[in-house]
């Protein structure tokens, strides 16, 4: 019985684009799942650190860009952060401060672009590596910039065991960000290099979300781990867009939450935790993963590569340089 | 508004390995899916022909195989229909005289090997194509063999308006069996060939399964016509394996059904169905589609062709002689 | 002096999304361009096929997506042409009629994506060969793909002299729509293939548009072909979104024009074209490329392939299926 | 007389899943091999390392997977071994210090799939490559995945003259598991590849094996290897499978063996050796190749290329990447 | 039990060399099958009309052919027969006469060349097709020429139920001859048509033959009628070459037979008879094929079509004229 | 409000090859910028120090040069300064009096070749760096040689912000040479660099050149400074060549001037400065960079780096030694 590992999901709000309160809030919601569940890994939702700009349009219709949305780009903007910076510094000292292995959603800018990132933050090495979101959905396209092949990492780490102390536990983890779990190809990259603890920041708060979850769950016979925000007006700036500007009230809801942990064989472990802030963990026991793909390994016998030719193209993009 | 057919689930099983029987199952369920729905298309389940031996061993354990495994084969082998076959004519019949296009999940003999196909049988002009199951699961890898690239069509078809008489409606369709709508780079094949009814003969009947059908019906922005078996010990011949030979019964369910159809943006139009045999019809808006690809087209505009590449291979099997 | 050609651009609006209304515009122009200048190539703008949802929102705010939306977007789609299609069957048969060489702007349907493309169609040859514009602009990136290396033609079309009947002109032609004229790597791609009738179809009517044309043409030493929208609110469907809700008037100015044509020595040979529909037309002098290229090359004698690595990637996309 | 080596064929069992006491075995028997016989290659069975989990079901009927059945498969898993990994190194060792070149059936993991492998291991170099078999046979199907073309080696060893010390003699190895010696592409494969010394490594103990490893020998004018294992129930874990759950025996014999040794012109060298474990030894006189070639050479002069097209695909499968 | 059919292998010799004396055996053995044994099917051994010539050398040595070796080979060719001729005229008779299908062995003459030839005869349709030997051996190549991919027939043939009177079974034939069995793509080109009754008319006598058939049958999964003759010196002109010149004995055995029939599962029915003329019959049941395929189909659920490219070249040889 | 800097643009010329009067100019100017208009920057037009020979042909005619050429290059070159030298560290004096970073334009004498140099001075750490022309022009051809990959600085300065005492600015700066601002890939060079100060020295005073200045402010989202010559004759040698050798005045103009600031969203902030020396200033709101990326970063999320490759090579010329 010595495969397991605590891993926490965190469902939280970015403070009204303040850098340093988001950080404090990543700090204070890491001790809680260190201290209270005993967790050794947490993952935060997408665009945690940055903030996610729901409900605005950055003065924008078909054919035109009103100044106004310029001027809150440039806010957005330096809402942002680089990586290295600062920033990155403070989540590296959380985490080896808690000992929790941390998968955090940030708004990465470089030059003039910005990226909707994922960074992997481990307590003895630091900053490992980050992923890009592939691509943004709908509105988003206006404010992010496209990831590439080169920021697709799915990392080994080595935890201690959950219930028998002195022994480890290697796990593989990756992340993909809202939409890009409705993207087959990518799963399927990240299937095949065997990841296991399948993190997924989002913003997506619909109820159909649960449906994919539970679904690449089975696919992946891996762990999913999605991490939504909970937010309400009151964690936005005051002049932030609202659906209705007639009824603006602090406690209105902008992202209902609904962060889950499931197993690899489709079983709700933790949540959805839906209407609040909070922190769910769960145990998870590594062998699952084994005993999913004991009938279903999509990349491995269940996979025909003589009928379907599939491959990560060299990397590309700015990233990749 | 002249851009919806009227199309039927069937949820039904096999009459004990009679193959008349069964078909004249197929057409009295046909002919209630036109009569009462007004169905135009109807999906029969996996294996509808021919049958799904479930519980059976066929007499074996890892490295050995006894002689009265080879006999149940044999008569396995018998109950399936060969393309084309008198029975193929039978279907042709059936769909001609109720005008409706059939899609049914038949077991298919080739030589000494089965298959676990979905043929399309037009009104007008009869057998279309065939699909053969790319990976069997489990013990199915025992009595199915594999399809290959030659047998994975996605075809046009062209119905009358369900309610504009004398205007036209065009839909491509599709058909992948059970387990195979786990696999991610089949279901992207089908996308990128615009798949709109998304045929999913199964006799998976776990509730896990709808979370899946969903998920495709969200992913691939498409219809999921998901046709299940619904089948008791009675069903089966009288020496069948069952789950308990100890309590034998004609009514202990053997397949619990769970047919469904969904919407391109995951809404269920009909069913679940649990329990029962029967039909499910809905009306399908194709329009759905498009309003459906306008923020998602995981082969279209948000793939990432430039990071993955994929492709179908040229066939190599036995079908593509 | 028998190295001239006659050419038009065509300074126009579509006719409120009516497919059959905006190609009988198409011939109209056609003919005037031919009949009253001469004209033996005519250039369309951006979209002109299809239109520019200009002001439209299409639903949508960050993180979410109105079935209004969904629904404008549905019959945006439906406003578009495939390749090939009848309203492709149609241009061939203008261009055949009247002897012009066509670049027309279009918006092109493939399965569940809309691309802005253009057409480059021969009276002789019929449909020649597209390309797609590879980043939509703004808000452009939620109704638009994104095209890719594979529909980047460089064409030869030999042209009968204007001046000195008898002998014929080869001229090389390209397309780059709109912002696209912004992408300092594409720009090189048409160069190094030798461009020297650089079409630009664009909605961009901005007076900066002027200098982006001329540095174009003195960069590129080619003859730059720029063919704006001309649009006013009775343009658009009734419903459609204008920039005061509060003021709708059929003759407000939605797309105010500027179509231009200068020389490969920036100088502006017709137009700027404003505040009208209207075609205008050039005797355009290939000798003036050669004139160019003596002290500017970029792609040659003032190349740095040395300092520089600059390459076309093997096409990835969907267009090079 | 410098070109003969000498060559043993090891009948054993796997011990009860323990990999290191396997690896003990191996090391045992391959110093047995070297001390007693004078052995230069020795040629251990099928799932030696990891086990051949012979009269389990892992829990399977059809249609239905019990939990437990996913447990067994997980101890199983993990009694797997991975390429490269410290029981591969322990296997070079062991090939080292003894000076015997090994080839060894091994269950390989790579993901969440199991393969059944066959490794080569060279004195000199170490590890060398693999095999893993193409299709495996019945319930074998749902514990392995396939092989695919990228693991076919025909390797060319120089092993010292077995009775003339100095004096070296080449000889090309292959390996063939058990029901893959049915496949006729797959023994043309290796015929064409020139393979002299074809090891079987196998766990079909019934007497009908015999005609088809004699068969081989002289089809393919090979020495033909095949090292089979004798298992009882004490060699497997106490709560294993048995074919009668009422008589369970330590000494009932689980698999028979029959390992042999076969010369080109169907001369049995050495075996079969039946209801024991040992280790069995001939001398092979490579030129009996060439003397058998005469007069019969399959992918020589007694083929018809004109007759028949015959060609390894490019390797597609995971192996490949 | 209405799947089986009686069959005979009849092991006889060529009456030295004389057409009308074959015949007549021919005749009468088959008689001697259909009266005492209820044969629906007998096979005839290679060259059995015509005559196999062992112990000749045509007057060969390397480099030099002697005048007498080229009136031997004038005496052999006359003993040959065309197709169509009067000797096949009169087989059709014997077929008809008896309603035994035959399959046999002769030496068919072309224009200058002899061909090693099987031919099928139904006993309602008369000539049906023949097989010429593809690849002779040794010696016999400078008596035959090589047949080609043309005369490959896979016949399916309706026989009445051996069981059950009025109903009828349907099976596929082939015939392969002597060490053309050898050749495992000949071999994969019948399994892939179907063949379940595999005819192997031979002249080898040797005991490895028996591996060798038994190996095909199980490989195969088809019923092996292998043909052998039995000739002593008698059966041979008085002046044909013997094995020792100076111990000249007419009851000296010159072919030994092992005529045998062997089950799709390795289950010898009947023989290998030896040291004298017979015929040997066996029931077969047709559904044995499916009881073996149920496991093994190489060509079927066995195959890899993705790692294997196999086919028939289009004919090229003379047969294809 | 703390993001902006305050930067002059200064338009004057060489004093008449003097290099000390040169110099003196530079303080002169640099004080006046400093004084009047608060400048932190300064750019100097092309080839100040060391003067721009225009009209000039240095004997050549094609195929021959005249020996009072070469003395002609004899006194040019020695009117162009080293790097380091006593004019470089009067540079750094100046800039360090005044507290202004200066961009200059020089021609820099490397043993005997002379290059188009722009250097950056910064008033705390001095020289910093310099470019090279990549490639001179036309006549220039005959009298510089060509920069290469090793001299493309972005170089990042740290200005006080000029609206927010005691707050820090950060700006990119990089130097593009008169015709080398048609380059698009030298362009895109520092695009991907990051440049936000875009410095333009230049002797190009076509009207022309102006739609350039604005289109590489709106491509690239930098602000531009285009510094020009303002000369006459009397700023050259009596002797030097001019455009009519007939109608020599002392105040006909030689180089006209046109020097300007734009913003990257191509608003002229200051200039075109036309007719008469002068130093023109202008506040750039670094912001302005962001603003315009909002909707355009033709090397980050406008890009296409999977459409095309693009890079610098590894230096190859003599700066890189």
């Amino acid at each position: 019985m010595a495969n397991t590992i605590r891993a926490s999901v965190v469902q939280t709000a970015t403070a009204a684009y303040s850098l340093e309160a988001t950080l404090d809030k990543l700090e204070r919601l890491t001790r809680l799942a260190k201290e209270r569940d005993g967790a050794q890994l947490a993952v935060f939702p997408e665009a945690f650190i940055g903030g996610y700009p729901k409900m605005s349009t950055f003065g924008l219709v078909v054919g035109e860009r009103r100044p106004e949305g310029r001027d809150e780009f440039v806010r957005y903007a330096k809402a942002a952060i680089e990586i290295p910076s600062p920033a990155i510094t403070r989540i590296e000292q959380i985490s080896k401060e808690t000992n929790v292995f941390l998968v955090v959603g940030v708004i990465e800018r470089d030059n003039g672009t910005l990226y909707c990132t994922a960074v992997f933050v481990d307590p003895e090495q630091g900053y490992l590596a980050k992923h890009r979101k592939l691509v943004p959905t709908a509105m988003e396209r206006i404010i992010w910039g496209q990831g590439d092949g080169s920021t697709l990492p799915v990392l080994t780490k080595t935890f201690e065991s959950a219930d028998t102390p002195g022994s480890s536990v290697k796990a593989k983890l990756s992340a993909t960000i809202c939409w890009e779990n409705y993207m087959p190809l990518l799963r399927t990259f990240y299937y095949s290099h065997g990841t296991q603890i399948y993190c997924a920041p989002t913003v997506d708060a619909r109820p159909a979300w649960q449906h994919t979850m539970t679904h690449i769950a089975l696919e992946g016979r891996c762990f999913v781990l999605s991490a939504c925000q909970f937010a309400q007006e009151k964690d936005y700036p005051a002049d932030h867009a609202v659906a209705d500007a007639n009824a603006r009230d602090p406690n209105n809801v902008m992202i209902a939450g609904g962060s889950v942990i499931i197993s690899p064989l489709g079983k709700v472990l933790a949540g959805p935790l839906l209407g609040e802030e909070g922190v769910i963990t769960a145990e998870l026991d590594l062998d699952d993963v084994l005993r999913g793909k004991f009938d279903l390994d999509v990349t491995g016998h269940y996979a025909r590569n003589d009928v379907f030719e599939f491959r990560l193209r060299e990397p590309t993009g700015p990233g990749s340089r």
